[in-house]
């Protein structure tokens, strides 16, 4: 039977090129100073995308923080209801997660927006630890400090298709949207440069068990692409 | 000028084989149920990792958790008598730590044991949180508790030389070491298959602003290699 669904298998050098790619614009409008990765997909992409940033913005010590999130993925103890609707945190920022992001520039990292879903849990909770640490500051310095702190997105792929969730726009939060290869303004997002992929099954080296093979069909897959 | 240190560059695929290759070992004699990865150079390695352990063992809900630890790196707001001597913690597990790590077996992933000054951080630590919470059970049960703690690590590589720090081996945790392409015993840690590799710079890639010329670089390292 044929398979329905299209799938693009995608290399660990396409990635670390996408990235790469990317990097500047990020350094130059967003010079973020602190990034945030989703793990496990955004450990990968936020580990090369550290190594580009730290060479055009030249802060050596740029770091990355670790969050856990599960959405497709079951997770123990969650519920049959839970896994696959709701975002699990499996991971968060320390009991200084307010103190550690306001101020910053925060680049969340994650590879590939599809639902957004995740991503809208990321950013909304990240900024309620920022108010909880705006709430112990006087009055007359927060509108400062809240201003000061912004988020930007990044994913490798964003897949072209209805989102469950709007990413939150409240200002004074500045949010910026980086996709790699993505092109022109979807909705009330920024996005920049290239092209977004279609609603396929994204195939990602790390989840391969035969790199070789991988590596053969992401080829196929880009030959077709280039074809069409 | 010649270069006096050698290099050994290696490509996402060299690391991905090896952790395929070494993955049913650990699976068959540590079979972990948790995963601790130091960042930034254990996130891609942890990250393929967990792909081959949830097949190997079946485990579809293994989670990777992320610690920060930086030894060689400048940290903001580290002094310069703790850059390059002291660990420093930029992230942690969170305040459930010891709960989190009581009666599991854990396996501990970073990229490469060089000095083995961060792995031993980690461990002992990491025993320090499981302490903390045996310390809030009733005594009876705390010796069963603590047999059934377990950890692991695994690195991509161990380099060949003196280690600044010896890893702690207090009965009754369990410390195994895995190293890919290890050979036979080093010391009184256990190391598994292939070969170590020699006290070389080891040039990742994801630190490589070019990949194609880095691999190009990799397969040139590794002719040499194979004609030696």
């Amino acid at each position: 039977m044929a398979n329905q669904v299209g799938h693009l298998h995608v290399t660990y050098n396409n990635i670390h090129n996408l990235i790469k790619e990317c990097t500047p614009k990020i350094g130059d409008e967003f010079n973020p100073d602190l990034m945030v990765a989703i793990g496990g997909g955004g450990f990968f992409p936020a580990r090369v995308m550290r190594t580009f940033l730290r060479g055009v913005t030249k802060n050596k010590t740029l770091q990355i923080q670790a969050i856990g999130l599960s959405l497709y993925e079951p997770v123990e103890g969650g519920n049959e209801d839970q896994i696959g609707q709701e975002v699990i945190r499996t991971q968060w920022l320390g009991p200084n997660a307010g103190k550690l992001l306001l101020g910053k520039r925060v680049l969340i990292v994650d590879e590939v927006d599809d639902t957004r879903k995740t991503l809208h849990y990321a950013l909304s909770e990240l900024k309620k630890d920022v108010e909880a640490e705006l709430s112990t500051r006087p009055e007359s310095e927060r509108e400062a400090l809240r201003a000061a702190t912004k988020f930007g997105i990044f994913v490798v792929h964003n897949k072209k298709k209805p989102k469950l969730a709007e990413l939150p726009r409240d200002i004074p939060y500045v949010i910026t949207i980086f996709i790699a290869r993505s092109n022109g303004k979807t909705g009330n997002d920024r996005y920049y440069a290239g092209e977004d992929v279609d609603d396929v099954w994204l195939d990602y080296p790390w989840e391969s068990t035969n790199i070789e093979e991988h590596d053969r069909l992401a080829m196929l897959d880009r030959s077709r692409k280039s074809g069409q």
